[in-house]
């Protein structure tokens, strides 16, 4: 039999879906299941993006262009300017989810054997691209005690090397949920600068800012032009997240014209999700309004069941819809495994992330699981309270 | 200001793609542009796939499995078993695009520097694929006088090294229209298995078969289990480019949960268009008569008229919807730009795809083009005309 490849034997598997098998052996034991594991919102995605593909006139469902129509290119331009980042539609390639602008952005700036410098717990994902890339993650730890904010920048500086092409960064960060402040995206900005880096900034969270603080993007911080490539997309700001839609914005021409060669080969992204996607740039602010608030409220809900249970540590996320708990157990893999497979309160039992997946470092985060606040208040509570028995039993 | 990537230098221009903006300035002066360079069918998409997204239900654009719904994936493997090809669903992995199959395809059998064998000339964009993969593409050359059919197998024996890891076929070709006989592909089989080497086939225009042939799929021989790797898509099928739906398909458990890891990395395929791919599936058979009967008409039209030109020799097509034709040019390149911008009959002008990019060897087919017909007869015949006329006053 014809061998797979090393980087195909090294792609790492999801940690967020590979609990999967044994949630849908719950639900056939007639459980219910909590998802607290994926980030995909139970919120209702903008009546103007739905509309817009009920009504569409497409007769010859045709390729667009390969960097994105240009009505739609233009219109996200004027999505940023309200948001304080001026961009044009040069400047902008409409990709297959924020997935493939973060597959473009690492073609486009490295080769096999070059490095990017992750401050850990990252978006898992990253992992996979990286690896599709023969590209090195080297982790920087942030700690749960600190919120887990950037790190000092020292221990950036200490790990660049020759083979160092980017920082990339998630703001608001999935899954710690942490918002860097702008002093701490000048910080990353003036390191990039001195060593001639890259700074990829994963945006996609921006809207989700809570407590009155204001989302700083990379885009904003003048002189960082040629080294800022801000990752997007539409899935989490409208809940259109089977829309794959996100785009790669720099003004870096190179990187540009770069991911542009990478976005024809390809052809171009899906037609339908383009309609629904310029659309929803239509969704009145009280969307976002009313649905900021809904995540606030399930955050404070969170936050204070989960410190009701001995035992459990957890970080208070000041953005997206995620946060890192630390549990009383020594493996929270096969704690979640066992909830899904051993575990149920009243026939009812959760699914949640094992965070060690998130961590490039070895052995670090064992204890650690992703909770997504992407459920209502009241299974928010109930999910805790599942989670609360659970940890009695599987202690006892 | 930091580098780009090696791999990013090295990636090709679309060839297809390249010469848009100066059919953009021609129509800018006015000029009506016959575009006979990209393979966008105009036959409407099925009625059936158009009305699934217009009475669509969905309210939460949520994501899919990453390996694409159970009940398309299971609906697919019964399309297959129409057309001969005994497969379940675990043996297909829905992608983002024929395009993405293709990349979970080298992703999963190649590492940088391995070597893909591929018949030249070849489309595009596997040139693309390969680069970003950092897999070297390794051509055989198939020739116009015998109407591009599969080179002596000697060929490709000669062409084997440590380093190849497979054969790369599209069956019918883009950009040849040539559709391989059941014994060529029995051919290809005996020296894969021969040096365990995997067989990748596209197969993206099945249905385009002409003058009462069938198309045997690399699926259907017995015996090569292990080693094929059907790429395939809805985008010409059901005249869907815009949905960005195909599938990766083998019987190797290794090939499928391996791609299943580059699948779970960027998330799951698009939402809609998933829903209009499975609609289309119950396509009448009539929609493909009538489909397939106006191909082969275009396709006699264009072959008759292009022959009636002095200097231009042209390939027969036995399926999908292009041809190759040699021009009486040095510079086809030259000429096709020549077309768009120097040159108009009575306001129209007529784009092509220069096949130098079809093909890996440098120096071949610099006289050749692609023609793709995808036009009403009307148009082919007008323009064939300009074509004619444009080669008169190019070489006077």
């Amino acid at each position: 039999m014809p061998a797979i490849s090393l980087k195909g034997q090294k792609m790492p598997e999801s940690p967020i879906r590979k609990l999967v098998p044994y949630a849908e052996d719950a639900k056939k034991r007639g459980h219910h299941v909590y998802h607290l594991n994926i980030g995909q919102p139970d919120i209702k995605t903008p009546q103007v993006a739905l509309d817009a593909i009920k009504n569409n006139t497409i007769e010859v469902l045709a390729y667009s262009r390969s960097e994105g129509s240009e009505e739609y290119r233009t219109k996200i331009a004027g999505y940023y300017h309200k948001n304080d980042i001026e961009v044009n539609a040069e400047q902008i390639i409409v990709t297959t989810g924020g997935s493939e602008a973060l597959l473009f952005a690492m073609g486009s700036i490295t080769d096999p054997g070059d490095e990017v410098i992750i401050p850990e717990p990252f978006y898992a994902n990253y992992n996979g691209f990286a690896t599709a890339s023969g590209v090195k993650v080297v982790p920087v730890v942030s700690k749960i005690e600190d919120n887990f904010a950037l790190p000092p920048i020292e221990e950036f500086e200490k790990l660049i090397t020759t083979k160092t092409k980017a920082i990339l960064i998630c703001n608001p960060g999935n899954p710690t949920g942490y918002l860097y402040s702008k002093e701490e995206i000048k910080k990353l900005a003036a390191i990039v600068k001195e060593h001639d880096l890259f700074l990829i900034a994963d945006e996609v969270y921006r809207e989700f800012a809570y407590d009155g603080l204001t989302h700083y993007s990379v885009m904003q911080e003048a002189g960082l032009e040629d080294h800022a490539i801000m990752i997007d997309s539409v899935s989490k700001r409208y809940s259109m997240c089977g829309a794959r839609i996100g785009c790669i914005v720099s003004k870096n021409k190179n990187v540009i014209s770069t991911a542009l060669k990478f976005a024809q080969a390809r052809l171009s992204p899906p037609t339908y999700a383009q309609v629904a996607s310029e659309a929803a740039l239509d969704t009145p602010q009280r969307y976002f309004d009313d649905v900021i608030e809904e995540y606030v409220e399930r955050r404070n809900t969170l936050v204070a069941a989960l410190k009701e249970i001995p035992g459990v540590r957890v970080a208070k996320p000041k953005g997206a819809f995620y946060c890192i708990a630390e549990l009383p157990v020594t493996n929270a893999d096969d704690f979640a495994q066992w909830l899904l497979e051993k575990f149920d309160h009243n026939g009812e039992t959760v699914m949640v992330a094992p965070a060690a997946g998130f961590y490039s470092t070895p052995g670090i985060g064992l204890n650690q699981v992703r909770i997504a606040y992407v459920l209502n208040e009241e299974d928010l509570i109930k999910s805790v309270a599942i989670l609360k028995a659970a940890l009695e039993t599987y202690n006892a």
